[in-house]
This record gives C-alpha cells, structure tokens and sequence, in this order.
C-alpha cells in the first residue's frame, strides 16, 4: 500500500498535560508543497478524532485523503503557495505515538496504562514535530473538530509561533451535552466484554462495542434532515423476511451500521477511548484560571477565520459565535462564518460548495513572499 | 408493594398488524374517577415507552405516578369528571401481555418469539380493553410520545369510538433519525452477550446493553441547553484520583448512569427492543395506501390537542405541525401548541407550568354531563 507518511521523533521524556510523561514519543505526518523559510508558508493542520495524517492524495499515496477537495494545487489550501503539514494526533493509531503503541519503559503495548491524553498534549506533540522539522513560525494553524480544538489550544500555549488561525466547528470548551454523548460512546466500547479492561490481543478488541459508539457517533455527525433527506422511510428490501426478529429494516440503519463496520476494524479501542476522552476534559478556561477571556488573552492572531454550520447540534452555532467574540476579545481580526448546511458537524468533510469559497477567500489574505 | 393495577384478559386468539397472532392478552390498567354511562366521560391514556399504567396515584396505590401533576381531583385531567383509564401497553413489562409473558401454547416465556409488535397492536388492545370494561365510546383518546403514536393509530382505526384526541410530542411516522437512534440503542443492548440471543434468565438479562441504551434514551429525551443549565461542566469530586483510566468525571455521567442503571434493573430487555422497533415501524401512511392525508381522513374527532416543545430533537416541532395540519385536514378542531420549554421530549412529564394549564383549557371544553 502507498504511504506518503513520515515520522518524527520528539525527544523524551514529554511531559502530559495532566501528570505523567512519555519516555519517547514518535509523531507521523504527511506535507505537500515546498517549505520557505523557517515556516513562513507553512499551515499547521489539525485533524478530527478519527483520521491520518493523509488529509489530501500525493504523488507518494495517490489514494484520496480526508480533506481531498481543500488541499491541493489550485484548491482552497493552495500546495502551490502553502507548505500543509498534517499530524496524525498523539494518542491516535495511525503512525503517532499512543495507548496501541509499545512503551519502550516495558517493552509492552501501552494499553490503558497510557497517561490521560488532553488537547493540550496534541497541541504540544504537534509544536514539538514543527521544531524538528525546522519550523519555528507557522503562517496558519488550522483545525476542525477536534482538530479545532487543537489549534485553539495550540494558539493560546504558544503565541509568537503562528500568524493566523482557522477554527472550524470547534469549541472552546465541551458541552456537558457532548459530554454526555461521548461518554455513551465510551461505555459501549468498555461494556463489550471483548475489551477486557483494554487489554485485547493487537487487531482484535471490541468490535461490536466500537460499532455501536461509531453508529452513535455517524448520527451526531449529521443532521436529521440530512437524514430524511437521503433515506426518508426507504426500506432493505427482503427484511422482513429475517428469521431475526429485530433485522435492520431501514435504508439508514444499512448505511450507519456499514460504516461503523469498517470504523471498527481499521481504530484501536484504546486510542478512541483516550482521544474522545480528552475532547470532554478540554476546556480552555483551564489557561486563563477558569476564565476563557483569560486565556484568550495569550493568544496573538493576527487573523482568524471561525465558522460552524447551522445544523451542527454536536458543535452547536453558539460556540462558533463564543470563538469568535473570544478571538475578537483577542485582537484578532476575525472572518466569522455561520453555514447554512444540511450536512451537520460533519459539513466540512463532504459540503465544499460552502466550505471551500470560505477558506479560499480567507487565505487569499495571505501576502506573497 | 401497594398495587392499584387490574387486569382485563382479552379473548384470543389476538391477530397482531403485521401477522401472527397471541393466543391470549392480558392487559394491566389503572383508572381513577367514576365511569358515566358507556364512557361518555372516559379519557383513555396511552404511555411512552417506558411507564407502567401508574400513571398517578390513587388510595389503592398512593406512591406519585408518572403524569401525578395532571391527573387527580381538581388537576388538569380532573377526575372528579373524567374516569381515567391508563393503560400497560401490550409488549411491555408491567402486567401486560409481552416478550417476558408465558406463551400458554408452550408454556414457556415468548421471549424473541413473540410476533413482530406494533404501535398498532397496543391500540387494539387497548379497544379490546375498554370492550370488555364495558366501554363503547370515550371521551378522549390521549398520548404522548410513543403514547401519542398510539393514540394517532387509535383514532384512524376506531373511527366513530372517541370524541376528542390529545396528541403531545408524538409523530405521524418516526423518521430516520429517529429510527436511527433507536437502532443503536437496540443494538447495544444486542451487542450485550448476556442478551443471549434473548435467552437471558428472567430478571436477569443485558444489564450492560440496557444501560448504554437507556444513557442515549435520556439524552435524548431532554436538550442539550437543560444539561448545560443543569449541569454545565461541573465535575465529581475525587474522579482524578479514580484508578479507572476512563472514571466518570462530570456531573453529568454520574446523572445519566444512575438514572440507567434504575431502568436497567426493571425494564426487561426484549420487551424494551420490541416496544422500540414498533415505534420505528410506526406509519400512519399505512392506513392510507401510503398516504398520511388518505389515513388521516378516516379520523372523526370532534376536537383535537395538539403539542410539541421547541427544544424536542427527537419528535421534533415539524412533526408536530404536520399531525395538527393532517387533524385539521380530517375536520377536527386543533388547539395547536409550540411550548417553548428546555426540557425537550420530556417536557411533558415534568414541565407542569406549561403543560397544565395547557391540557386543562382544552379539557375545560369537555360539556358536563
């Protein structure tokens, strides 16, 4: 299989956020276009709870990546004027050190005896791969999500290394009510007995516990009129003709229920465990003495663009609009955005009629070398 | 345990909606207030999914029951005028006829053998109930939630057998996302091995299964801003120092985990995933050859109630106006109400300051006798 990932090592010990350190950590990432200087081109980019480091296709991994349709030469994210690094999160299971990963202390997977993961210590993996790769200032840090979350943690730990920030469906802090949500989904994944207290055999693990929290996951992702939209009532032909009782019925059942499948198979339990947990714990106010407009204070952005979507409920319009006031708060001349999409949280993976023009015309305020 | 509960065996054998049939039915019920004539003063009530008949307390059973605010002397449904019958609905736990009831064919529990149920089937037991109560005729048809469902089926299968119709954050189909919803709850109680395909002893059974469903129950029952009012980021003292990796850590999980495990212990599993796949097969267009305004026309109500809360994400406000728009369309008269209340789907169960005096003005209509 292609790979365009690289890897880079951080030196040890890396200290958590929350107690704890890591002996040694290893970040993997993908780039596209050409570096200038120590960064001046550069766009730090953050990505989702679940996805590589392989945000858009590359001469050394032609296979479409998650961000295919922003990243590219001519496309929103311009490769021709910028340098993309995308990171795999630490904690994460594609190439990045975490929870699937073998602590070199013991020679043994890390498992759930991984420290607790927050944000901050993906921001800080993230600032500590930069360096190596002989990055000091970047021009943009970017994220949506919880890679949102990321690059607003990443502003306000590090100012003076970043020019503009990109903030999409983020949040300043969870809400108890994504709390809530993400809490179902890890008791799901821990009630399968095939976790066994997170120490399944590498591969294996709690795949029906795992499709159920994806399943949950795919709803939030969306929106109900989304759903009406493409699947209404339709029904799988032939279900109720299953001797089970209780066979999935409906077009959107088979469609939730195929995706979750292949979620389950390609994520360690683990690392969703810890990754979802450190988007309930992030709370920016932590920076700031319990005060976001505290900690906002330490951020130094010259520009931001902030924008959410009108049918997000996972990351409701709300806290697009505190972001922007709290970036506002900071000086930073903000590109505020509330888009009218069908398709919900997930609205900047699939909806680029919105979402590229936005980013296009919010980068296009960079100057030339 | 005081028990106000009677019972009424229905003559068999009971055809079900969608094929087979029960050779026997019994279905437990509560009533309050005194029968006038053949039912001119009858308000038949319907449940959501969960609750037993005890719907309010009475001298046989004065523990409060699940609608205590709205029903008793003087209360909204007064009755001091109206006799009251609520009912268990058919496939549910609480003396009626279910998935936990013995099959007197083979004596043995019907388990994942009983037929496929649906919102039909309660509503047909629930005439056959009033039949053999002597009841010809009621006053009102009422329900909400899955309740509500009941009662919409009631009133397109009965026509010329009740008056009015109170319809409360109830719909006219389940749509996909909510079909969605409780798929996933289905399955995690499935994806439970002490499901056992059904074939848990009684009493025992997926506790693990039913807990994760019922924490996405709650959820979503009530909004997301009630649990930020509620509970906002407030954590549980000592979780940090919890040995368990993934501890609950905010107020929030510790609400919903108690509130499921109580469920857990007196829900039975395969009545919970029959009740909640009726509710997603659940379409009134059925009865019009696929036409909700074909169905609709076979209603013959006098007058009609209908209700929706504007925070409510799972029946939401546009199913609402649709009901009242296909009542009207039938040539009932509809008291329509959007009740702007933060406590979602379940505003009627404990948002007594609107849904009272709501219920109490329509009621008012009622002529005396």
């Amino acid at each position: 299989m292609p790979d365009a990932r690289r890897f880079t090592e951080l030196q040890g010990p890396v200290p958590m956020y929350r107690g704890g350190e890591l002996p040694s950590v290893t970040i993997a990432y993908e780039t596209w276009g050409e570096l200038r200087g120590r960064g001046d081109n550069a766009l730090l980019l953050f990505t989702g709870l679940s996805p590589s480091a392989h945000a858009a296709s590359s001469a050394a991994d032609p296979s479409p990546g998650w961000w295919e349709y922003m990243i590219g030469p001519g496309k929103p994210i311009d490769t021709e004027r910028f340098f993309v690094i995308s990171l795999n999160s630490l904690g994460s299971c594609f190439g990045s050190t975490g929870p699937a990963s073998i602590d070199p202390s013991t020679g043994q997977l890390y498992r759930i005896d991984f420290p607790k993961l927050s944000v901050e210590d993906i921001a800080a993996a993230a600032r500590g791969a930069c360096h190596a790769l002989g990055i000091d200032h970047v021009h943009t840090v970017a994220g949506a999500s919880l890679g949102g979350m990321d690059a607003l943690a990443y502003a306000v730990m590090y100012p003076g290394t970043y020019r503009d920030i990109v903030s999409i469906s983020a949040a300043a802090q969870a809400t108890p009510f994504a709390i809530a949500l993400r809490s179902i989904q890890r008791e799901a994944v821990r009630a399968d007995p095939a976790w066994a207290g997170g120490h399944y055999a590498p591969g294996q693990g709690p795949k029906d516990g795992m499709r159920v929290a994806r399943q949950l996951g795919i709803l939030t992702y969306r929106s109900a009129p989304e759903w009406l939209q493409r699947f209404d009532r339709e029904r799988i032909e032939g279900s109720d003709a299953s001797p089970d009782p209780f066979a999935m019925a409906f077009q959107v059942q088979s469609y939730m229920d195929a995706n979750a499948r292949k979620f389950a198979d390609r994520f360690d339990a683990n690392c969703y465990l810890y990754l979802s947990q450190a988007m309930d714990l992030f709370d920016l106010a932590e920076h700031g003495a319990g005060s976001l407009e505290s900690a906002i204070r330490k951020v130094d952005a010259r520009r931001a663009l902030v924008a959410g979507v009108t049918t997000d409920w996972l990351f409701p319009l709300w806290q697009q609009r505190q972001v922007a006031e709290l970036l506002e708060h900071a000086g930073a001349a903000v590109s505020y955005h509330e888009l009218d999409s069908i398709q919900g949280h997930d609205a900047f993976l699939v909806d680029s009629d919105r979402f590229a023009p936005m980013m296009a015309a919010f980068l296009a305020g960079m100057p030339e070398a």
